[in-house]
């Protein structure tokens, strides 16, 4: 099977794990839990809690608290995508060719769903924090403490306020500045996907830290390929407008380092994150599978052309 | 000392508490960190924290995880103050005679500001969480869960949910309708400020059933003193128009009770709280005048004249 198809079966499977995490719509709320359900089923690749589940098994863990780790990231990158189409911000009325929430259902509606997103995932979390004995208990306090600390003001929110700020003053980003958003705005929480899964398998501190640099590297190559995209895409495969960042006068990895050098640093990150995922080495016949789907997703994530 | 100079005193002992919680202002992000401790330094009772403490104190606690619970829940609430106000939602400029976070920092800092501000209550949670030994660890999972559920989409968020769509919809709102948005949209956050304090204090179910009620009680009196005060309340005391809900067509525990019989609802939860409150009836001369504080303070929040 391709990679685009073992990807697109998983994310199926993903939804399947996450619905019933999702509220019943039902009671006087009804209409905000279908707004947040509305979010999470909207579609996507649902490549957060697909790194979580993969390295969770590479490392060899059995977690009974997997799935609703799965279910918290999916539900924080949702609502970052809500809070980020709103009008305010930048106003988008698609989303994958289709409506965004607040198209949907008005804009207070959707910035209740985002914080109703943000706040479930650690409501979710906390009742199973609660039920845990012991030695689980540990674990789990990890997955929160990583979750929020990566989505957070030093992580992905902080990244999207520096984006936001630079966007609406119009002032000139330095390659630093650019670093510090792209780090955080996408990478942070790539990277917590990586290394909740990795908590949950009870990963010694050594493999936790390759973790988190896969992580990194690979959300970096992962934005350079975005803006790589947006000069060369194909306009049909994106399903949006290219040359959208040069219109925009908004600087990219490309207006700092030029398109060549921008590949070879996508191609470089890409084959370094490999080399980590190397060293973690399983034994294991299951876990060195799951290397190799983790080695064809990442090749896919820096090669795509979408 | 008087009720009301005990509790300003206590709110400014507080914000001294919560200071060190906020994140420095420097930094790529350092104006998003500016927006956040601007909401949270911009005042009010600090009713939350301040219940928080005394209900801990109150049931003999020495937990050492105080000051950041009480930072938490007052980022909650104060992200939730932000949110409100955007122009999307109530669209207030003046908050306590102060401009709001949005006419000081712009709609899509403001919303990031709320944002951040949930978050980061997660956050220094969780950072609590894995610094916890085994014992102390059950006692600050309860606060997470605790705070995560009542902020969350069966408390606070799904009660201004219901309260937004009535109010957008302009539908006709039931007593039952009504009654949920006063027990989830304040009342919540209030219980949950009771509950954490008693968790921290390693309080018994029996003991966390008694805060839960109070909270209850004294939640749903606060709110109805709100609706009384909107009709009989002294504008320059109150710092806002009265008359608005009537002008509005705003249904309130007035438009179903009248005004008399809202008064008397009033009074009986208060003494009903009260009576609660005999019930935890503490030993120690700390606890007992913390039992005394306590009584003054729900007599003070439900006689209030502003």
């Amino acid at each position: 099977m391709e990679i685009q198809e073992i990807i697109a079966q998983r994310a199926q499977e993903i939804e399947g794990q996450i619905e019933p995490f999702l509220p019943k719509e039902t009671g006087y709320a009804g209409k905000l839990y279908e707004a947040m359900n509305y979010s999470v089923r909207a579609g996507g690749k649902r490549l957060r809690p697909m790194l979580l589940a993969s390295c969770h098994r590479l490392l060899g863990g059995n977690s009974s608290h997997l799935s609703v780790a799965m279910a918290a990231i999916e539900m924080i990158h949702t609502y970052s995508l809500v809070h980020d189409d709103l009008p305010a911000m930048d106003n988008d009325m698609l989303r994958r060719g289709k409506p965004t929430t607040h198209a949907v259902y008005g804009e207070a509606m959707a910035i209740l769903a985002g914080d109703g997103l943000l706040n479930h995932a650690f409501t979710l979390l906390g009742r199973e924090l609660i039920s845990c004995d012991d030695e689980q208990m540990r674990s789990m306090a990890k997955v929160i403490a990583i979750l929020s600390d990566k989505a957070g003001i030093d992580g992905m929110i902080g990244g999207q306020s520096v984006d936001v700020e630079s966007e609406k003053t119009g002032s000139v980003i330095t390659k630093e500045k650019l670093d510090y958003i792209y780090r955080k705005k996408t990478g942070a929480l790539l990277t917590a996907a990586m290394l909740c899964g990795g908590a949950l398998a009870q990963a010694d501190d050594e493999k936790m830290k390759t973790l988190s640099d896969i992580g990194e590297k690979i959300g970096l190559a992962f934005q350079i390929i975005d803006d790589i995209l947006d000069v060369e895409g194909d306009q049909k495969l994106l399903g949006k407008p290219i040359g959208s960042d040069e219109k925009n006068e908004k600087a990219t990895y490309i207006t700092y380092e030029g398109i060549e050098k921008a590949k070879e640093d996508a191609d470089r990150l890409t084959r370094e994150a490999l080399d980590c995922l190397d060293t973690l080495c399983p034994d294991e016949a299951d876990a060195q599978q799951e290397a190799a789907f983790l080695r064809e997703l990442f090749l896919y994530l820096t090669k795509r052309d979408h």
